[in-house]
Parts: structure tokens; C-alpha cells; sequence
């Protein structure tokens, strides 16, 4: 008998990862979207209903990224049926934290889930891309791809490439209560860049593959710092200097900014010392007048999966 | 008894490797330079010769890569002798294939084995970056970390980390019989670059570290191109889109220019394909007017050695 219904859940992620803009990304345990979609005679994608911490998003199919990527995913596989999907928000908007991609990831493992011989989720990865680009406007997958396969995971324009996460290896987020749309963020790095800028990032985003590879934890140190990205939008956060500096000071490997901002993420050796960094730059914010909110994350978290069938 | 006088061979290098500018370079077996120092009374270090397939480099110890390598190494040890070296270059000069790192590559080797207790070969790396100085006026390491420790390398401003090698890969290069000075090369790359080009070179950077980690040449093969520095310099290489093609066409994983130019390597995945491509890719370059010379060259070929001792 076929599946009419299945809710899939999909986790909030860390784009960018500091040294990999708009190409890396890892999961975060925890935060996430959940959609519903449910098979419909009409041959078409629609959204019922949006619920939860975001609900004035677009219905509108081709602006909606859940339903865009859905769209996407049933043209591409010639899918013989319609889908409704229902989107259950848990990412805030404008966080810094993969919200709009992860209405997409989750949209597409429910979607998949109707069919008798559901794909392999790697394949979801195109139709992804396509609906993070109803909200961005560029095709980029360091959300989507994590949120897919969970993981640190390199997302290149036309691949997934899990890497390996040393054992233990944790996130802290915080998310700061403002929001920094994602089009304000991407307009700080209008203009022009210098080579040597790049060959500096270059080494971070090397390092830090090299040390994930290896499992060497001083590679990631020396690594992970944005050199390039960063300094550029680090002025529309504010009290961003003294998060990192209370993330540095507590021992994390490196701290930067998660996704388009203001969240801020930093990666520590264990959860222990993890926790009481988190802490610490909740207390950063706190004194640059900012409420927020913690979360204490194996960078190993999982991905996207299915939550009910029926 | 002390060692009065030693011989070091320093292997020619790939730097660059396409998609790590400035950033990765790996050891080539065969062409190279060798250096012999000998203990001298005077606490200083003096070239006393240069002998070879070039010999109009200068002698003055401050504009000599292998002598200002030397210099910085026995100044930053307290080593308690003077140095006088004789080069004799292998590697011609203007041809992308590292020639003045390997002379200071191969100074620092041969002088390091004048110690009691040589020190371990990495830590002679800012030592070689000084004296690559003295010809680029720029520290990169990309051509003496290769030399010094072998094999594919990453070389960033204050470390190496070697990268491994999957089985069987080998390097192709041809060099065409005419002269690019690096710094005509390095002209080619100024002005400013969009943030996209960088996004597409780090995609390339990051799928050919995870393949040699992996061990998957489909990754090496997918990433393995340089959309930056390529473009820029390919118009000062008569016949280089040819013998690129040619080199993709006989199977190669990628292939870009070595160094700053004028020499074209490609990788491949065993020797066999690689030997019958590297006459295709020399067939290139004759019909643009240039005779070549041909290395083929395992990628993990083997770094600076002493040959000799007395």
C-alpha cells in the first residue's frame, strides 16, 4: 500500500564553516523544520499551510523554497502524482542558520517518502539547490547539503562530499535575537578582493580538511578563521569581537560566523568544554544588550529523516 | 669526526598544482639542482660557484636563494661555522618548475647535514621560504615545501603538511624551450577578482584534497582545474590550450600550468597512460613552434636528499 502522507524533519546547519563560503556546511542536533507532504489528485505543488516560529513566508509556490524544490524534484522524476506540503518552521528567519534550506531538505525526504521506491538522498541534492535559490537567489548548498546527509559536508555546484569529522568534534551556536536578512549580509561583500586574500583563505579551508581528514585537531586550530568573509560583515553583528574573543578564550578551535549571520559558531575538542563556551558567549551578547539563544551540537549531527508515515 | 663538506639533491616541483595557488605543490623525480657546502672558518655564508644549465645568477649572498636560505638558517641555529656553497643547477631558469627553490632547498639539506645532529628536514622550511624570497619577493612555499619533504605538500605561511598520494598517480610535465620570468607572470594576475571566482577555485582546492585523502580519483578528476590564475596567465604559454586539450584528451585527471609558467603538467592515474600523453601534450607545443623537454614522474616522488659526504 502506498505512503499519503509522511513528515520529515530536517536540522538547522552552520554554512560556510568560516573557511568554506558557500561550500561547506555541517548539521546541528536539535533546532530544525518539519513538512508534511501529502500525495493530491492534482497534478501540481501547493502549500497549505506554514505554522510555527515563521509564518509570514511566501505560499506562492515559486517563491516558497519547500515547494520550489519539491516542484523541482516531482518535474525531474516525472513524479505521477501532486503534493501538498504543510511546513512546520522551528529555524527562525534570518538567523544565520539554514532556515529557508531546511523547509527545502525536509519538504523533498517527505515528498520522497510517498514513492514506492523513495531515491537516495543524495539525489535530492539538485532539487535542494533549486529551492534554496527561491530564497538567496544563487545556487549555493552548504545548507542543504548537510541538512541532507548531515555531517560536515563539502556541497560544490553539482556534488556532496561528506567529510570525515574527528570523534568528539563540537559545535556551540548562539543566535543572537535579531535578524540579519541574508540579502543585507551578501550586499557587505559587494566590490572587489585581492588575490592574497584568497590564497589566506585558501590555507584556512585547506587546514581545516586536511585536520578533518586526518583527525589532527591542531590542523583545524591553526585552520579555522575566516580571513575573507568575516571581517566583512563581523560590523553587522553587534558585540560579534567579544563573542569570538569569549569562544577563543574558552578554548575553541576556531569561531566565526555561522551561515549570512548573526549567529556565531565556534568548534571545540569535546562537548564538556564546549558547553561552558556556550555560556560564555551567551554572556558576550548579553553585554552588547542581545538575548539568545544556545546550542551545543555534534558536528557529527544527523541529517534530514523521516518522522511519520501514514 | 665532523662533516667538512656535503652534497644535497634538491628535486624540480609542480608548485601551484592548478587549484592551490601559491598553496600546494608536489615533488617531481629526476630534474633537480645539487649544492655542496663545505665548512669555512669565516662566520659567514659565500657562494663560490655556480655551475650548470644556468650560471648567470648572482653570487651576492643577500640576492642568492640558496645563500639567503643558508644565511637564515645558521643565523636563526647559532650554527657556529661559516658556509661556502657551489650550485649546480639542473633546472633551467623561467620554467615553473621551482628551479630557485631547489637550489635553496638543496643548500639547506646539504648545509643542515654539516651539523652533528642534523635537524629534522621540516624545520628547515622558513629557512627555504627566506631564501625563495630572494627570488619571488613573496614567501610562498608551494615549490621548497615539495622539494624539502616529497611528495604532494601544503605549504602554508608557517607550516607543511603533507597531503597523501593516491597509489599509481603520476605527474606529467612539459617544458617548452622558452623563458617566462615570474615576474611577467605575476603581472598577469593583478587587478582585483570577484568573490564568485574564488567560490569556484575553493570548490576545485577542496574536491582535490578529499579525493588524495580518499583515495577517489573522480573527485581529483572533478576538481582538478584552476578558473583563477589559468585564465590570466594561459595567453603568455603559445600552444597552451592545445596541449591542455591534449593532455584531457589522452585521459589526464586535469592538467593547468606549473608554477608561474611556461611548463604544463597534468596528472594521470597510472604511469602507462601518462607517458603516451605526455608525447601528445609535446606534439602540442611543436605545432606552436616550441620543442620541449618531458618528466614523467610519480606525484609522491621522493624530496631533497643528501648524496654526498665527506
Amino acid at each position: 500500500m502506498s505512503v499519503r502522507s509522511a513528515t520529515a524533519f530536517a536540522p538547522a546547519s552552520v554554512g560556510n564553516v568560516g573557511v568554506g563560503f558557500d561550500l561547506m556546511g555541517h548539521a546541528l542536533a536539535g533546532l530544525g523544520d518539519t513538512v508534511r507532504a501529502t500525495r493530491i489528485e492534482e497534478p501540481l505543488v501547493r502549500v497549505r499551510a506554514i505554522r510555527g516560529v515563521v509564518t509570514e513566508l511566501p505560499l506562492d509556490p515559486e517563491r516558497n523554497t519547500a515547494a520550489r524544490a519539491v516542484t523541482s524534484w516531482r518535474t525531474r522524476n516525472s513524479v505521477p502524482f501532486g503534493i501538498e506540503i504543510e511546513i512546520d518552521k522551528g529555524i527562525p528567519l534570518g538567523s544565520g542558520l539554514g532556515g529557508s534550506a531546511a523547509s527545502a531538505s525536509a519538504a523533498l525526504v517527505a515528498a520522497n517518502a510517498l514513492l514506492d521506491r523513495p531515491l537516495p538522498v543524495a539525489t535530492l541534492y539538485p532539487d535542494a539547490l533549486e529551492g534554496e535559490c527561491a530564497a538567496s537567489g544563487s545556487l549555493h548548498g552548504d545548507n542543504v547539503a548537510p541538512q541532507l546527509l548531515g555531517g560536515l559536508v563539502l556541497a560544490t555546484h553539482d556534488r556532496v562530499v561528506p567529510v570525515p569529522v574527528p570523534e568528539g568534534l563540537t559545535a556551540v551556536v548562539v543566535h543572537p535575537h535579531f535578524v540579519l536578512e541574508t540579502r543585507r549580509a551578501r550586499e557587505a561583500l559587494a566590490g572587489s578582493y585581492a588575490l592574497g586574500e584568497f590564497v589566506a583563505q585558501s590555507e584556512g579551508l585547506a587546514l581545516v580538511l586536511a585536520g578533518c581528514y586526518a583527525g589532527d585537531l591542531e590542523l583545524i586550530r591553526a585552520g579555522l578563521r575566516d580571513v575573507l568573509v568575516e571581517p566583512r560583515r563581523a560590523p553587522l553583528i553587534p558585540g560579534f569581537a567579544a563573542v569570538k574573543q569569549a569562544a577563543l578564550a574558552a578554548g575553541a578551535l576556531g569561531a566565526s560566523i555561522s551561515g549570512a549571520g548573526p549567529s556565531v559558531f565556534a568548534w571545540f575538542a569535546d562537548a564538556g568544554q564546549a558547553r561552558a563556551a556556550g555560556l560564555a558567549m551567551q554572556s558576550a551578547f548579553a553585554a552588547a544588550g542581545l538575548d539568545s539563544d544556545l546550542i551545543v551540537s555534534p558536528v557529527a549531527a544527523p541529517g534530514a529523516r523521516v518522522v511519520a508515515c501514514e
